[in-house]
């Protein structure tokens, strides 16, 4: 079901009405609503889609899955979509939510899992109780978001609330960034230290999930930057800092993804250096140790030939000697070994 | 045999007309006419050729295979050169097809085998019966193409059914991309679990078809992105976030083709590493039962001996002993290999 | 000797004129040659230089050898650097192009054995003699040449000769490409059933001849592109298109040898894998026979001990035993290899 | 404690204020004081956001840890955040650094601990105490900072103390790449040698070092040429090439760790190489030595059958003959191993 | 000391005077001068930078070692930072040039040892005594210099000295790049044929050696360039090709370091091959002798056991029928082996 996040009647006044008053309230020159849509059930934005205007296949783009991060703009209008992230059993989830925002509008469509958005429509919902309460109190967080510096501006405006919303979302990129950062770090103390069950698996599993995190948002910056630089009129550009510092906060993670990206694939080759570093030692172990056996096996084989002049056979302490032959010969090649630095 | 899929007399009806009454139908303003050229007969097209006004070049380039997607531009034309993709035995077969594009026609060129449109002619001829039957109803699959968004306007728009060719086309890509990425997530679990037979052969092959793919595809993004930019005479701006979709529909196929590449290259890493992990296992086996049988060896070897002075040999228990030797020395060594994690 | 191409005197007709009657020739405003200079006697060239202009550093770089694909572009006038390839006994034979192009005049300057235009001089030879017998015919390649589509003007223009000079040496780099790609898919084969003498020395060799070739090419992309570009005033705009074309063929060969070379360093990884499951398989080899007939030579050495007390020595079936559990053990450790997958 | 650095009141004097009185002192349209502001002690700065006008965001970011370089661009302010660089026990410690620049002020935040501006800082304490004795001397240090060439303007100037503060910094990291690029060849020279203990764990670290480094100073070039190239209000042009002067040294320090991460990815080549080269020699060891080995073993195993026929047993001279045989054995295929390269 | 290498008094004559006289001379228009300075010697420059006008900043730059490649273009002059390249024993040495070009002045700041221009300067000193002697003799290598195409000018000008330094430092390039490929080809060769000691320290040094070149020459494509695209207003548009001259020879330079780089790490890729392939023919080795010789060693071990009961050991020719079991095994496995293309 569509919820309204926020309605106000442009007269001070946060309300709550029926989605049928909505024409009516719109009438009025500073009225604005907030409108959280749900994609499991598209007749709902289908049926906002005249209301407000909004373009068809945008539409049709905000209720499928698996979009690419993209911006429509239009001469009263712009339609994002954006990316949600979270951790879910260490696993990251990703949803997508579509936002079309207008003069007096902004609509939020997402599946009705994501909990993308809650802090921010509880911080609202706090704001309008005690906005209403008493209209004259404006501080805390609903100040940081209905007025630029100084000014307050009553009011909620179209872009700021999409700036809360994508500095929300994008907020909500740290904390998985984070966690992958210790993943990875964690990943190269377990291939260092060589205790690992099968490191070159969790590389892969990492690196995977690096590949389909860096799909979902290296277009998101391109969307933000469009932001920026473009004409885009529904934003004025008094507010365009606060999309810099969103977009700033993508340019931070895209660094940190491209960091862990060349940090795994260093990890790579310190596994496969130290793979390979293994097999030296492996068959360092396997040469001593043969030459010291064969060489001690080839004296006992000596004096296990039977030929009828073998004088030493016969000596008193001939055994021993023998004995003492392999071990001297042994303990040499050992100590050769250990001066080559073979162990 | 060129075929007329759709034909417009510019009264609002489709009508049946032959090859030699186009010219007098195309003389009235509102005529429209999507002619479907086999490539293979090229007498054809050039029989259009002067009749439309082709350029020489791109007849040629039409008519000929393997081409590079392309654009050309002109004052009152376009033409361009296209991809269409599916699968044939689970091989990707590429069929190019080129647009001529102008204010009053569409030329479509292709080899005969070529089945990319099919559902969009069946979409049209449907369209053309009923709507001839009644010409009021308007909804379906027509009014997605023959109507911007509200504004519902009978005649067929040039661009509009460029963009239906183009989409159509575009969304054949998609299950191709996934049948590739379902391909290349089980080549990973096979080089994971190691049940690969030559699976180096399998990723090869793989890398091949994407290198291909690629060759095909990067060009075509550069092609739609001309469509929006550039001022396109025969497309005007309200059908632009028409290709502004199919553009998007390109970067996420471009993106899961880059992301396959580097998910192909995670794998071969990961294989050298499985490969070399495995000749790690090898030479840790050979090397833990040489040292052990060639441990035993020397001991019988010692006791093969022929010394006359040997008290062991004499002693009543020095076979089973010698025996018991051989098997703790074997066990010991069995033992530390096992505490060095060697198998 | 430098050549005299085509002359035209303005009036419709190809003349043969000597060197010193070209300034009065060249006084009628319509008329046009092509001269065809030998780099290897640059007194020619420098003749020439003041006669039509030509700047002295191009005239410097069109004489000396392995110069860069360049364009100088000047007001009445343009200077390009082009090569040809052509494959001489399995080699890639470079050959470069110096052409300057006026208003009234091409120079294009070569070295002796350069075949390059060969088949574009004897198109117009044939041409000048039928187009002199009878002026009025006008079909064929020269058509395709001295007019743009549909308007047949007869005197030779600048640019269209231009085009014909470039499309002829672009079109000689498809054969070469082609035996490149059938050469670089023989490769893979035979690495692929491993029936290669040193690979990796043909592979060598294959890298290093596409790094040679995408040096010579690369530049000419940029070259071409710049006729597109820039306002050349010599090139009139009804033209561009069949620059367009070059470059489309440029940029395709431009594609081929990246997809070449990324398919090249695909076949240095499947070789190293190759490489690396080799010795897997003698590994396990060495392995299983060296664990096989080392317990085997164990059995032998403990009924080889010399102790006094060891029954089976004395057994009726001793040695049938013994034999029996060698052959027993070899086989269990055979079976049990196999079943490992190890052969 | 924020600490006010320089303190000039605009009639050539450099004087000393407490914080309640800067709002007097700025009304003179000369004046101008530095700020130097403790990040620890948030409010501080808060207080000095309305008497600035400072944005919101800037005030965040300077206040929070760990934000990418960036710069802000407003009328008549710009806001950067930096980077100071030092070496803390073969450490790289990187110190953030907000810096407000106005037409009457700058505002320094940083960490208590940051050591970044000390010597800048003592210079100018010098001076402030020499040009209140003695207005008339200028000279030295100060010089550098408080005038442009060859016209001694007396005011601190807003931009030159910023190029002074940028100039402070990025001097500073010319020791750390210094040290970066002694500690990378030391690297090599110990891998070269092979003296290196765990020579790929010394490669990663230096790697991740680089990695880390390389994410923190990329973004800088930006931001220092978006001082170049923008029209910064706050910056007039005589002082560009200041600048780009700092810009031309950020530049050369990305080149320096670009030659770094291609110089350590050679380094690990070359690692992977010599370990390569080790198990070659290893093996060859190993081979050689248990051929040698092996086929004496087998003359004495010959010797050692017990065939009561065996004419050699009964020889005067078979046994030192057999010794013989292995001796020359052994002997001639050390010398054929030795002729084929193999120790 | 600082040398006047050109002085031009105005009036067609090339003049000696001293450092005093400069000024004096050069109020007169037409009058120009090129000094050379020894960075050695700082106070000289310094005394020139008030006569000039020149930047602190670039002279400060200039009398500094290891700076990048770099231009500062001014309103009447512009500076540029530049590298001469040589072979010294086999070593490439980069030296550093500052060149400050203004309307009536080049001056050029050098290392003493410095060798690059000297060809330039005895070319110079040679015209100027033979201008003077007769001024209406004007050909040979100044008149390439002192003259664009066609027009003699009198006057040196500062631009085209500017061209004939930069032409000469570039050309310098060519040999040690050529050297560089020969190197290259030979390490090459080396590599391919097996008979290189320690090949991978060979590489290592090469790449080495083109990082460090490539740091250098890469930023100088950049200067160059922008002595072509921007109004500079010291060089007039006419001698513009002679710069883009120039920018080509670099271009080229360019792409052969790259070509090179490439060519490198292909031998890389060779040497790892050729590596791997040896270890594989060690092993082979080693199996197939192992696998001999222990199969002959067990026969023997067999005989050697001490059954009572073992028939054969009576048989009259059981021991040369075990030697023949021995040859034939070994015979047998060695022709199995070379089947299988082992040795």
């Amino acid at each position: 079901m569509a919820k309204i996040e926020i309605c106000f009647d442009g007269n001070g006044k946060f309300v709550t009405v029926g989605f049928d008053e909505l024409p009516e309230l719109l009438r009025h020159e500073h009225a604005f609503v907030w409108l959280d849509v749900d994609a499991n059930e598209p007749e709902e934005l289908e049926g906002l889609r005249s209301q407000f205007g909004l373009h068809r296949i945008d539409v049709e783009n905000a209720l499928s899955h698996e979009q690419r991060p993209k911006i429509s703009l239009y001469d009263d209008m712009l339609y994002l979509e954006f990316y949600g992230l979270r951790l879910v059993d260490d696993e990251i989830q990703a949803d997508d939510i579509g936002i079309f925002v207008g003069e007096q509008f902004i609509i939020t469509v997402r599946r009705d899992g994501n909990p993308s958005l809650k802090a921010l429509q509880e911080r609202w919902s706090e704001e309008q109780g005690r906005s209403n309460g008493s209209a004259s109190e404006s501080e805390g967080a609903p100040q940081r978001l209905g007025s630029t510096a100084g000014t307050p501006a009553r009011k909620p405006s179209a872009p700021l609330l999409l700036y809360a919303i994508l500095d929300d979302l994008v907020d909500d990129y740290f904390p998985v960034v984070d966690w992958l950062g210790e993943e990875i770090e964690d990943l190269e103390g377990a291939v260092t230290e060589g205790n690992a069950q099968k490191p070159q698996l969790a590389i892969q599993r990492m690196r995977t999930k690096l590949l389909h995190l860096r799909r979902l948002l290296s277009p998101q910056q391109e969307v933000v930057n469009s932001l920026l630089r473009r004409d885009v009129p529904v934003i004025d550009e008094a507010i365009i800092p606060y999309f810099a510092d969103v977009y700033d906060h993508l340019l931070r993670i895209h660094d940190w993804m491209e960091s862990y990206r060349d940090h795994l694939s260093t990890i790579v080759d310190l596994q496969l250096s130290i793979q390979s570093n293994r097999l030296n030692t492996t068959m360092r172990t396997l040469t001593a140790w043969s030459i010291i056996l064969m060489a001690s096996t080839l004296i006992a084989g000596i004096y296990g030939m039977n030929f009828v002049h073998m004088p030493e056979l016969n000596w008193r302490f001939g055994y021993p000697a023998a004995l003492l032959a392999m071990a001297g010969l042994g303990g040499g090649l050992h100590v050769m070994f250990r001066k080559r630095g073979w162990w």
